[in-house]
């Protein structure tokens, strides 16, 4: 008989932290945490296979699952004392989810499970405490209700709030055990009326609905969206924990709390948490009541509080990785109820790495692992431009939450969030506080700013997942409809306001945001990616490691990319310096000339300009290579389309406007991606390409002769063919040669050509007879490829991904297995060529963690990405070698 | 030493008929003629391999060349008993080139080389006519000087004029041997004036000059343009042809013609020809004289024409085709100069080809593979529609010269009617006579009209060839600049004409076109195509032979199809159905809807018209599979664009026209080829394939139960992934079901898919999974993976073509190495997932016969093409068999 149900407690378990797949994190922690002899209160884990299973045979559970629970709730009512459901002294267990992977809150959860009509006096009698018994059954009632039995939790709430009324209170902890037996009689008639059945009584009967209901939770729309977000695939499924209560409101010697080994947002290393006194675990969570800090617990219980700073000492230790810990005071006792490795912002997860090593905790390849590229990214994040701040109104401060800046209209609603964003707005979400529901909401807002809860609130520590920023619990902000006051002012839906997630302050109005500079943790850290990367041997490549390039059109972008690490330009877009003031009207004359003599004439005057715009590139990555991209845009790109500009250009060339017009007219087409670009005006306008490395040579030359080291590379853009690939070719050299040869100078340069066209790729053998390199431009690869407009393809994709056609957006991450096997097949047609030949990406994909490791697999030289990805890229490429060699 | 030059002469020779591609066809033949013993003047070819080595060595001869001229000069010499040059009994050559392929007026040649000073007056005294041997010299004067020495030809011809005028004569038979002496004087010092050298006297010295011209020629721009029309690449070069001179213009006694041994127009088993007594063979291929039908010969000069027709019939016997043959009579002696096989009209080659077979000349393999499918293609072309003719005005009546009827606007000019064609007007070219500098333009007319020469002028041999429709030698049209008058009536460009190459008629005005049918010996013809195609065995491929298909939308289409052969439709347009009255406005009122049930409520008034459609195409393919696609365009595509159209429309159906202009503006898309149209509208609006399909199946139990037999292939467009491919193969099977259950009946259907973009058939092995069939959608895949639209691609594909990037239009002729590598990985993977899977192609590749052979080696299992294609696709598959047999 397979096994199904495994059981932890009394030092022993069946399961260890190796098994999370098949327990789930909070399974496999548990019991590697009975193992270790960490006080957590015994149960049994029902293992993801069952969940696999449960779907797979439409909802029915394999033979041998419930056998295998009843010997193992025996073998825990045994172990404990206590039987379930129990007259004298019940037994309560949990019975919660947990997957291999956290997905915080959710799924569902039922507490004091085993609470009947006769339990309830037992817990009443055992404890002395009848008010904690009635309040348990009424949780229980409420939660097994909804939870379990799908009723809607409103039907209690309302009931509650009627008793308080009548007895003109205002807080639950004022009703007495009178009232709270009162209420339990209640919530079971109103389970009656809509249930159409009497309020189960037998505990195993509970127990199944339980079960039942933690595994139908694997697949409610909030946890499929969550798992979408977060790209969550693979898994079995979740596990359900069956676990013995214990009380954090058992009186005021109870409590309950979250801690963190170290902090959680700045990775520092000082513990870290909250709790609650007289509180069940989920008072905390949701964020009703404010928690306090861990420290309080040193004053008013140093006892515990010296316990659980010795355990989390311990369970760091054993782990090696910051541990993120729920606790439990019983009547004094200490238990730990879940142990896991924490959840942490960027700038954590590189502190708390860096330090890791310093303590000799953990290798420097262990720290490159630990930080993923989504975590390093939000290290670059906006922030508020420290100038901007001066002249900001600050309205209020809540707790920071999860860093970074953002500034965004006011909404008040994830709906609204999710309708704003789609027309192009940026918001920012205004809620009490957050809940699944949310989910969308959060992911499309810029930033989240809340009035309730902590730092372990819902809403906290999901948008620290998400990098997203947020300012949570902002006690003086008043949420009423749809607009906010503080401070006697009133924020009405669409009104900018920004928020620092870092500091937890709250401004009006729109910021100037601005992007943190390195620091020496994010410097040592970032030279461990390097030296992991650049080590990287690959069978059949010379070159040792992927080179990381940047994609940088102006100096400025250029040397910030290389303050980022960045080791070359991998594309400099030629267009992009056209559309300078000055620049962009001659190469309007040139466009609208009728012969040869008069576009010459244009580029001569154009000449100069590019010359010193490549010159200022050069300078700016002396000693680097730079992929230089000859114009690639068709050319009505250049041109106006409005009466009135047309009518301005018109005056400024002296050309008749009907005359313009008509010229700009015959340029429209009507499917520009596929049109008259690339080096098809190279072809046809072979002035223009000539111009432009002319530019490029006589700037190389200028630059070595004032003692710069350039290696420029120049690229020919949409190829599709040997035949143009070999005119274009041959034409720039002969150009270059020529420079040269008057110049009286020697420069080592190569030409190189783009492969962004399927034939291209398919044709890679015979491109590779003329050109020195292949860049592959992956955005317009990926367009041709599925026959994608970007431009247009907004109107489908998001519904492609929501039906799981698509499982990643196409242009944000390679599609491995279509456009990616046409990169594949260049590699190996181009290779097949020239062995050596150099091969790298400049899409937007070079800067996608999935796409590097994909690009790294395939043998690809370097990859090319905006400046600010460049220390992503780098860690992407360190962790994609980690994995190749593993 | 290689040999480099070949004898010919005194029943003797060192080539023969299979050593074309060394000797060219025309010395390949002499030489096979010389070994048959017909009466041929002696000589000798020098092979195109000097032709190859001369461009390749930067136009020098390979060491050898000359020697063996002389060496076989020489040889020559001692035959003929006399010498280059001699002052007694001169030798006279010719020179002309002849490549492996017949390229007709293309290229260049020299006659009576030899002349000079002394020679003239030995032809004189020895012929004892000086005015024959002064006419031939200064014909060779002028004939090295412009063919060999480059000067202008008009330079001559002024001289001519003004010695006429002065003589007061017309023609130049009307100068006697004086003027004719006087004349040589003249041309000569024009020769010293422009070249500044004597004209030169040895004949050596002519000789080597000729031969350089000849080779010179081969890459003159005529020549290089004809090869480009015609396809012609891979031969090494010319040959030159050395020929002892034999003169049709001695005298009465004496003529020259060209006849065929069969009528090449019309392919009947009768001697055909024409000739002229006293001339040259020049002067009737250039149409300047008009010559006089074969058959007067036979009156004329009974002895020759008997030895002719004896001649003829023993090289068609030891050819076994049809022959073209040129002759002259030298004092009633018979020399044959040349012989080939006759290029011949489409219907020509059909009749030729059946005839010969019942008169088993050759077999019906070889039959099939005598007729080109460009040649059964003309019998296709357009022809006046008969109801027309009646109230068209015939005007004028030439020669037929080219089959087929052409409706135009007048051009005088090859580059007015390529300028014309250019901007989408129809043309025809009228012409007092062409020459190679007009194939541009002849090739973009519809038609050719000329007012001079005869059936084998270079009008009507090129327009043959080209199977362009021609009229020539339409002497009742008086052509004066930019007009033509005939019958006191004027016509000026841009006026409309009509031509019938089948008859000679010219007629004013514009005429109805319509197409022939099938005859008797076509349908013979086409019977033995299909015997070889359908017995074609092809490795790996369960089925036998490839099955010839037909796009089309209409049941009339179908049935015409059919007629010619289809089996089937390939490709049903459902969208075209739209395009109908009243369903416009329906499936507009649809695209407009804001709600989902609203456009059901559309949708559901198009299902029974739909329905309707269906069937009829259903009942028209009878017994035959129907391969429906569904909508494929983008939806705007359906809505007006027009101010006045959107208030039509907004009328119609009671919608603001602001709302509508908004509604349409949404719809817009920047590059609606890769935007949201194909099976992405599927997705996001299921409910219009829902009703399509339901049309198709409610459609197909409708003929079925009337007793017909329906094979339903229902066609998913533009899929990318396997999801979508599942997700619209499991929807369509759901209604396909639905229906059939309603109906209590079963069909043979199936489910299948275009494969149209780069990315299907990258993945083809995933997508197979959930088709039952692939259609290679070639057009859509030409643009994605050369990332060219079609719409715009005008503005560079035709420099293109002309710098030889593209080898050809990958529109009309599937690119190989790219679009086809796809076709063939997508086939390969396609076949791993499902081995005996249906694949075809529907492009409009499928009706090419280029790309039928490599969809035939590809391994697809029907092509489909528009129905007056299929005939020509029969052909080529029965061609490609044989050649892969081969």
């Amino acid at each position: 008989m397979e096994k199904f149900v495994y059981f932890f407690g009394n030092g022993k378990a069946d399961g260890n932290a190796g098994m999370k797949e098949l327990l789930g994190g909070k399974g496999a922690n548990l019991a590697e945490m009975t193992n270790l002899g960490i006080p957590v209160p015994p149960g049994f884990t029902i293992s993801t296979a069952v969940c696999r299973a449960y779907y797979e045979n439409d909802r029915t559970y394999p033979s041998g699952v419930l056998n295998q629970v009843d010997e193992n709730l025996d073998k825990l009512e045994k172990l404990m004392g206590k039987k379930l459901g129990d007259p004298e002294d019940p037994l309560l267990v949990s019975v919660r989810s947990g997957a291999a992977v956290s997905m915080p809150g959710m799924m569902d959860t039922i507490l004091n499970l085993g609470m009947n009509d006769q339990a309830v006096r037992g817990i009443s009698s055992q404890t002395g405490n009848p008010r904690f018994a009635w309040d348990a059954y009424r949780r229980f009632i409420q939660m097994f209700a909804n939870v379990a039995m799908g009723m809607d939790i409103d039907v209690f709430e309302e009931i509650l709030a009627k008793m308080k009324k009548n007895k003109g209170v205002e807080l639950d902890t004022q009703l007495d055990a009178g009232d709270l037996e009162k209420l339990v009689g209640l919530y079971k008639q109103a389970y009656k009326k809509h249930k159409k059945e009497e309020f189960p009584q037998d505990p195993k009967k509970q127990l199944k609905a339980a079960i039942d209901a933690v595994f139908g939770s694997w697949n409610n729309p909030q946890a499929i969206k969550y798992r979408k977000i977060n790209a969550i695939d693979g898994l079995l499924g979740t596990a359900v924990n069956v676990q013995t209560m214990v009380f954090g409101n058992f009186g005021d010697t109870s409590g309950t709390g979250v801690c963190f080994s170290r902090d959680p947002s700045t990775g520092k290393n000082v513990f870290y948490g909250e709790y609650l006194m007289n509180a069940q675990g989920e008072d905390v969570v949701a964020g009703i009541r404010t928690p306090e800090p861990i420290s309080s617990l040193k004053k008013t219980n140093p006892e515990a509080y010296r316990k659980l700073v010795a355990l989390k000492d311990r369970l760091e230790n054993h782990y090696r990785d910051m541990q993120d810990m729920e606790f439990t005071l019983q009547e004094g006792e200490l238990f730990i109820l879940q142990t896991r490795n924490a959840k942490r912002t960027g700038a954590a997860a590189v502190k708390c790495a860096v330090d890791m090593v310093d303590e000799k905790l953990i290798d420097e390849e262990t720290a490159v692992s630990r930080v993923s590229p989504a975590q390093l990214d939000q290290l670059f994040h906006p922030n508020i431009d420290p100038k901007q701040k001066q002249v900001m109104e600050l309205i209020a401060t809540g707790l920071n939450a999860s860093p970074g800046a953002a500034t965004g209209q006011v909404v008040f609603s994830a709906e609204e969030a999710e309708r704003w964003v789609a027309v192009g707005q940026k918001v920012l979400l205004v809620r009490k506080e957050t809940s699944p529901e949310d989910i969308g909401g959060m992911h499309a807002a810029e930033g989240v700013l809340t009035s309730t809860g902590g730092m372990t609130s819902h809403a906290a520590v999901v948008a620290r997942g998400m990098g997203t920023p947020c300012v949570a619990g902002c006690k003086d902000i008043v949420i009423t409809g749809k607009s906010f006051t503080v401070g006697g002012k009133k924020y009405k839906e669409g009104d900018w306001i920004t928020i620092n997630g870092t500091t937890g302050n709250v401004y009006s109005g729109k910021a100037i945001l601005s992007v943190p500079k390195m620091t020496q943790d994010l410097t040592r850290f970032l030279s461990w990616t390097d030296k992991i990367r650049k080590s990287a041997v690959r069978p059949g490549l010379k070159d040792k490691g992927i080179v990381i390039r940047t994609n940088a059109d102006q100096p400025n972008d250029a040397k910030v990319a290389r303050s980022f690490g960045a080791e070359g330009i991998g594309l400099c877009r030629t267009e992009h310096m056209f559309f300078d003031d000055g620049k962009l009207e001659i190469f309007q004359e040139m466009i609208v000339s009728d012969t040869l003599e008069d576009r010459k004439a244009a580029l001569k005057k154009l000449l100069p300009l590019q010359k010193k715009d490549f010159a200022g590139i050069f300078k700016a990555m002396n000693g680097l290579p730079v992929t230089i991209r000859l114009l690639d845009p068709p050319l009505h790109e250049f041109v106006p389309s409005t009466v009135k500009d047309i009518k301005t250009i018109s005056d400024e060339l002296g050309i008749k406007p009907a005359k313009l017009r008509e010229k700009i007219a015959n340029l429209k087409e009507a499917n520009p991606m596929l049109g008259h670009r690339g080096c098809r005006l190279g072809i046809t306008y072979p002035e223009i390409y000539e111009m432009q490395v002319e530019a490029i040579m006589l700037a190389a030359c200028d630059v070595v002769k004032s003692g710069g080291d350039i290696h420029p590379e120049i690229m020919i853009p949409l190829v599709g063919t040997r035949e143009e690939t070999q005119i274009m070719h041959d034409r720039i050299e002969a150009v270059a040669q020529d420079v040269l040869a008057r110049r009286k100078m020697s420069i080592n340069y190569s030409v190189g050509t783009m492969i962004e066209i399927p034939r291209a790729a398919m044709t890679a053998d015979e491109i590779a007879e003329h050109a020195d390199f292949f860049s592959f431009g992956t955005n317009d690869l990926t367009q041709m490829t599925y026959g994608f407009s970007r431009d247009d393809a907004g109107s489908f994709i998001p519904l492609y991904l929501e039906q799981n056609i698509l499982h990643h957006d196409p242009f944000s991450s390679i599609d491995i297995s279509g456009v990616g096997r046409l990169v594949a097949t260049a590699v190996e047609l181009g290779r097949k060529t020239k062995p050596d030949m150099k091969m790298g990406v400049c899409g937007e994909h070079g800067g996608d963690p999935r796409s590097i490791e994909f690009f790294y697999k395939t043998g690809l030289n370097y990859v090319s990405c905006s400046p600010f990805r460049v220390p992503v890229a780098r860690l992407a490429a360190a962790q994609a070698a980690i994995a190749a060699r593993t």
